[in-house]
């Protein structure tokens, strides 16, 4: 007779440790880019609260500064005085406010430039493990662009499997099936749009470029996912050849 | 003839100096209240992502704690085998993660539980700002409660100039055109829903106990913001002997 219990252990054993097997450098990668996306959410998010809370002390810094990580940097970094003086202006709008009022308000911006630094670390963390998980796709995309195009397809096992044609429009599924389902414009790129090879060409030359971008990544996710040679600087020199 | 130069130039600082000096207590109390909600959102966002990651290493904490902070600390204070341990489980199904692919998770738990730091003392600030600017709505709402409903009026002033069934029903605006518009239940309570006095009555007896503490609050708003005395713990008695 059988010894149903031992058995079943034995089976649970196996199941478990296929399940611990299954756990790699993809895995590291999708959570990672989803991590930064968030991030950078949360940071866009929080900075518009600083902005609103700050402006009670000095508005005039708002409409100075464009970009959100040196808003907060001048906030910690300078003196309502400096910053007045910076922008010829001798009359704020801002209250003069206590100690104990503006200590929040530093602290609430110390806090987002932790994330900033957060965020950083963790690309390069992911530039890292990218380099070593996929080279070809990487040096051919990028890391952000890379990560997206391996979290699309799910891995890099099954990037490896899709067509050109299908990488080029990663990113795009809702126009794909708003064209498949109105007949509305087809997409001609997805998250490659975003790569300097496309975005750099004049907008008649955008879908040609993504063609030819998504034709090499086929290609280099190919030789990453079997193991191949670094063939991707032989790749792009190509790629830009066809570009001219 | 006028300096009409020197007059516009003199209008306009007249009109700075308004500006300048109505920023007060209220707009402190309802950024501290904004960004403690921010925050709160932001964790629970980040503590989702930080489950997802943190399953690859040991998806067995996940089920065993339910609160996300004690989640947090558990992460960044044990080690894995000690929570295997305790979870008396033998065999995990996460994977065994290199150093380098571990540390970007802890990173992740230590950046959200600086968060749950800054909301912590963001919340302590704001105790105080209450405690000063109203100490009446303070003493009978409490902190979160008497911000939001501070913000819903606007400013103290205009929450002084309330009747009481409008400080009930503060917060459930949707509710209550909802039943303007369709004629649906109009609602019996806001913000004060989650007062202990209101929460902790059967349900035959909530839409009472709203009514009287948002009375006893529409005095409380009045005193502070003529700056009288101390009248909470009077008010609060009174309230609790209506409510035997």
């Amino acid at each position: 007779m059988y010894d149903l219990k031992a058995l079943r252990l034995k089976n649970l054993q196996t199941a478990k440790e296929k399940v611990r097997e299954s756990i790699g450098a993809d895995n590291f990668i999708v959570n990672s880019i989803n991590n930064i996306e968030e991030l950078e959410k949360v940071i866009n998010t929080l900075v518009g609260r600083l902005k609103e809370w700050y402006a009670l002390y000095a508005p005039e810094l708002q409409r100075s500064v464009e970009d959100n990580e040196s808003y907060v940097k001048l906030v910690l970094t300078k003196q309502k005085k400096d910053i007045l003086e910076h922008l010829r202006n001798n009359f704020s709008m801002g209250a003069d406010l206590k100690e104990e009022d503006l200590k929040p308000i530093l602290s609430m911006a110390a806090t987002i430039r932790s994330l900033y630094e957060e965020m950083a670390s963790l690309e390069v963390y992911l530039e890292k493990t990218m380099e070593k998980h996929c080279p070809n796709v990487f040096r051919l995309a990028g890391t952000l662009i890379g990560a997206k195009l391996l979290r699309g397809a799910g891995s890099l096992k099954k990037l490896s499997m899709l067509r050109a044609s299908t990488i080029q429009l990663l990113g795009a599924e809702k126009a794909l099936f708003r064209h498949i389902k109105t007949g509305a414009k087809s997409p001609k790129y997805g998250f490659i749009l975003h790569h300097p090879l496309v975005q750099g060409v004049g907008s008649t030359n955008k879908g040609k470029s993504a063609r030819i971008l998504a034709d090499k990544l086929f290609i280099a996710a190919k030789v990453d996912y079997f193991k191949g040679d670094f063939i991707a600087d032989k790749l792009l020199k190509e790629l830009e050849e066809k570009l001219k």
